[in-house]
This record gives C-alpha cells, structure tokens and sequence, in this order.
C-alpha cells in the first residue's frame, strides 16, 4: 500500500500547486484546497473510501500537501462502507460513517472553524455534505469543475421540524442503541401518516428498521443543537407583548433570538444563576431581565420583567419553582408570531 | 446540431435498455431513468447546459427515449449560463435558470408527481437540486456510481426560517424586480448582523446585490407555500388549551396541522365559509370547531370552539371582524410548543 501510494505521489510530486496546474495537473482535491486558500496553521481531514485506490490516493495527497506545506496538519480516516459497488453497503454503513466521522469534528471544533469541501470524491456523498453543512451550520465550498473559482454554500436559514421528530425520540433511540428493530414494533409505534413523513430517518433491510444517516444527523442535532429555539411561557408572552416591547430601547425577541443563537452571547448575558435550572438574563443598559432555562434544544423562557418597576432585587423577588409551578407557566409556544 | 445529434444517437440506439448494457454501455440519464421505472405515461423535461455538446446529448437521449418508449413525453429545456468554465456566470445565470425551471414544474404538477434526478449533469448543480427538493418536498432519486439501484432521497422534515427572511420580503421584491440594487442600499436595508444570516441569499457582483438562486427558491416558497403554518391567536391558545385538549376524542394540534400540510384537506374540512376571509373547519365527526384564515404561508387560527357547547348556530353566534377586532386576538403565536 504505502509503495503504491510513493508511486502515485511520485507521479505529481514536482508539479507546484499553482497556475494553470492546479487545474490541468493535480487532482480536484488539491485544486480546491489551495483555492479555498489553505494555510501552515490548519488542519486537513481527508475522508477516504473504504476502497484500497481511495486510501491509496488520500496518502499521496497527503504527501503532497506536508511536502508544500510542512507545517499543516493532515489527516486521514477510511470511512468504512464508503465506496460505489455495494448501494446497500453505501447507505447502511458508508453514508452512516461519513456523517459520523463529520459531526464529530464539529462537534469537537465548532461549526463556525470548519470549511466542508465536497470537491473530490462520489457524487452520490454530495446531498449529504449539503445537508451536514445545512443542518449544522457549517459553510461548504467546492470548486467548479473546469473553473478556478471555488462555489461557496453558506449555511443556510433552514432548521428541521424538531417538534415532530422529538415525540418519537425514545424510538429513534432505541433503534440507535440496538442497532436495529424489527419492521412489526415500528409499524406498531409510528402511524401510517408519519411513516411517510419520517421515511427519510430511517432504512428497510430484510424485515430490520435501521437509522439512516439523515436519521443519525437529526438525532444528533436534537442531542447537541447548534442553537437553541426559544419559548416563550404564557406569563412571559403577556410580559414581552404588554409591558416590555412598549420601551423604545428593548427588542425582547431580537434579543431572546441572540442568545438562543450563540452560546457566548448566551454566557456573556447571564446576570444572576439562581440554581434550579434557572437563570436571569440582563442585555445590557436596558431595564428589561429574563427567566430562562434551557431543556435540549429549547430556551424556556418563564419571565420578562422591568428592573425599573420590580427593584433592583427583582431576583428574589420574583421566584419561580420549575417543578411544582411549571403548570401555570405552560404552555411554552414557540417563539415565532404575528401581530 | 440535429446532424451531429444523429450521429450521437447512432452510436447507442441499437443497445437496449436493459441488463448490463445500461451501466456499461448508456449514459447515466438513460441509466437512472430506467431504474427509477419510466413508463409510456410519464413525461420527462431533461434540462440542457447552455452548451452545444450537452444540447446534442440531450436531443440524442430524447430520441433514444422515444424510440424505446414510443409515448413517453420527453422535452428539452436549454438553462441560459449553465454550463462549467465561467464560474460567475454559472451563479448568476445558470443555477437561477435552473432552480426557475424546476420551480416552474413543481407549480405546474405540484411536488408530489414529480422525482428530480441529478443522477446526470454536473456535479456542482447536486446541492441545488438537493435544495429544491428538501424545501418544495419534491423527493430526489439518483443512481449510485457503479451500482445498478437508485438512491432515494425522501422529503425531509426540514424547513427555512421564513420569519426572519419575511420580515425583508418588501426588499427582496424590490431586488427581484429591479434585477440588482446597489450595495449601499442593501447595508443600509439590512444590519450588519443579519448580513452574515442572509448571505446565501444573495449574490455581490461589481457593487450591485442580486437574487442568489437560494434567494429565488425563498423568494418562491413564500410566495407559493408548499405547506402553510399554523399560529394561533391568544383566544385560540386559551380555547385549545384549556378546553379541547381536554376531549378524548380530539386532538386539536394533529388536525390544524393535518390541513395546514394540504390543500386537499384543508377544502374537505371547510365547513363554513364566513365571508371576510374567514372559515369555519369541521374534522369530521367530532364536536370541534375552527375559526381559521390564510395569510401568505400562515394558516391564522383564530378561535377553536365545541359544537357541543355553543349550539348548531355557533357560526352566526361566535363572529369575528378580523380588520377592527385583530388587536384582540393578536399575537398568533406559532402552533408549536411544550407543556
């Protein structure tokens, strides 16, 4: 393997990543690299199939990139199942792997630090580099095929229906924890309408429910959210709408929506912890504090009040037990509405 | 052109449609096509680059398309710009011509009697197509490099956040009937935060701001909603919270999102026809009651109510001036919550 991988590197080694070689001479995977502009200080993840030509590949690519940028980190992982004889194999383990191996790199660097390059390699792996990307917020660039432009997905405003999804989490987690369910208890739990909804979660094989890597992302998504949705209690939709929006310097939405979005801004903002889950938000200058918890992927939004009319000890002075009281609080609607 | 068709044509036409000839000897149009199972009542729209070379494929597929299926429909679109050495004019012209003619169908046929197959074509127009299908919820069907089974990519559960988009539609328009506006414009329009969220919607060429092809597909789902959205007014809220939960026999949130997802539906449960926009829904056999209108992509749900208890004249009882008395029912707040 590694005599094959020399030879192939020899093949390209002297050929510099510029000019109009880097689009008659070396592969698109190095062609997009250097236009989406690579540097000593990153770090490169190659994906490779599970196939002997692919790995073979990933390793003279390797060599090259240490050879003409020697202080850049690369790296390389075979995605078992990933290859194009097997459709099954493709979708039951390649795909699955694949998603895996990237929403463990978000997951341990940020969405906001990775760059998802789908350039090189199968087709057939693109609508879910596209959907990661989506999903995860994470932006993708490729390069167009005879053009020296890269193309750049930025991630897009589109969130999944997690509401629908969520009700059926303990089944989706079961199916993950054992692999697989036999096709009679997921007839018997999901109704016909939704099957056909959540069709794309899962796979059929032999009698067998598995998750599929769409399946796979979304739980993922409902475990780690790249951001929060907020909600808002009755009591906090009656203090947003009749008391606090009426100030002309406070936007509790726009500032609900902030938070919801970024975990920084989320500590940044954090005022008082009170302890039970709780936590009062302050914006800034401005009067208006927030009683919030998070549970998942939901900011709860319990209490919008006005410093300048309950006190300066506001936070003892309005208290909220999350457990007993939750009942007059509920329903908690999701922070999305029109006058 | 039609000569140099012919002659393509030529080469393949004697090869038929079937066994191992498909993957080694046809291309992958014919290939997929076949998988996917065209009969003689289908119709086939292949979508052409602006090239010569993928217009005479295109004619040549076509004519190898009749001549095995003697009734099939099969027409040629030519896609203004799409083709692969110029990358600006790709994004500017071409995937917006493409995304049009897609869109164009979709609203001809509705989503659910079409399959996109990006099985042929460019790479890069894969996250497009995969895009038009997740949000229209047309399913995408492709055929695996080597392999001789059609991938399916199912309808996600997934969405675009149009209230944040919405809430800049007037520009949008104003972008779309104008072709561009000046860069200016578009800072002084949208903050610089909201820049970062909108930018795949958007293209910047010589100091003017166009529709990206993302922008489009927005533009359009707003405009022609593949589903509405249920929000709920305050009395709504109250009513289905605290009194039609509580019947065994209804569920108040499966059925507002039952005709929300279909337009069939929604006209089958119409029970009531108020006048001033307003409707009056029945489920069926249950004593439930809903007050609802459309606005754009929001089914408002205005009051929920019980036969059983209002009488069999509830309609001319219960009555809502939605232009004098909207204050006292707003916000609506998006159907979807916690308890």
């Amino acid at each position: 393997m590694k005599d094959a991988a020399e030879t192939i590197f020899s093949t390209f080694r002297d050929i510099r990543p510029e000019g109009e070689s880097l689009k008659n001479d070396l592969s698109a995977e190095i062609h997009s690299l250097v236009r989406i502009g690579i540097t000593d200080r990153d770090r490169i993840l190659l994906l490779a199939s599970s196939t002997e030509d692919g790995y073979c590949c990933a390793i003279a690519v390797k060599k090259y990139l240490h050879h003409y940028w020697t202080n850049l980190k690369v790296e390389i992982k075979q995605v078992q199942g990933l290859q194009v004889t097997d459709a099954e194999l493709f979708r039951t383990r390649g795909v699955i792997e694949f998603v895996g191996h990237i929403l463990k790199e978000i997951d341990e660097y940020g969405a906001s630090n990775i760059i998802l390059n789908p350039t090189g390699g199968y087709k057939a792996l693109v609508p879910y580099t596209v959907l990661v990307g989506m999903l995860k917020g994470v932006k993708c660039d490729y390069i167009f095929e005879q053009s020296t432009k890269f193309l750049e997905l930025p991630p897009l405003p589109v969130e999944f229906s997690r509401s629908q999804f969520e009700a059926h989490k303990s089944l989706f987690e079961k199916i993950e924890r054992e692999t697989a369910i036999p096709q009679a208890e997921w007839e018997r739990n999901i109704s016909y309408d939704e099957r056909e909804k959540l069709k794309s979660l899962v796979e059929h094989i032999d009698g067998q429910v598995t998750l599929s890597a769409i399946g796979i992302l979304f739980l993922d998504e409902l475990r780690s959210p790249s951001v929060l949705v907020p909600f808002l209690s009755q009591k906090a939709i009656k203090d947003c709408f009749e008391n606090i929006k009426q100030l002309d310097d406070c936007d509790p939405f726009r500032f609900l929506s902030r938070v919801a979005a970024s975990k920084d801004t989320f500590e940044q903002k954090e005022h008082i912890n009170v302890g039970n889950g709780l936590r009062w938000l302050k914006p800034g200058r401005t009067t208006d504090r927030y009683l919030v918890s998070v549970e998942g992927w939901r900011l709860l939004v319990w209490r919008a009040i006005r410093e300048d009319q309950e006190g300066a000890n506001y936070a003892s002075k309005i208290t909220v037990n999350p457990e007993t009281e939750r009942r007059s609080y509920s329903p908690f609607m999701r922070m999305d509405f029109v006058d």
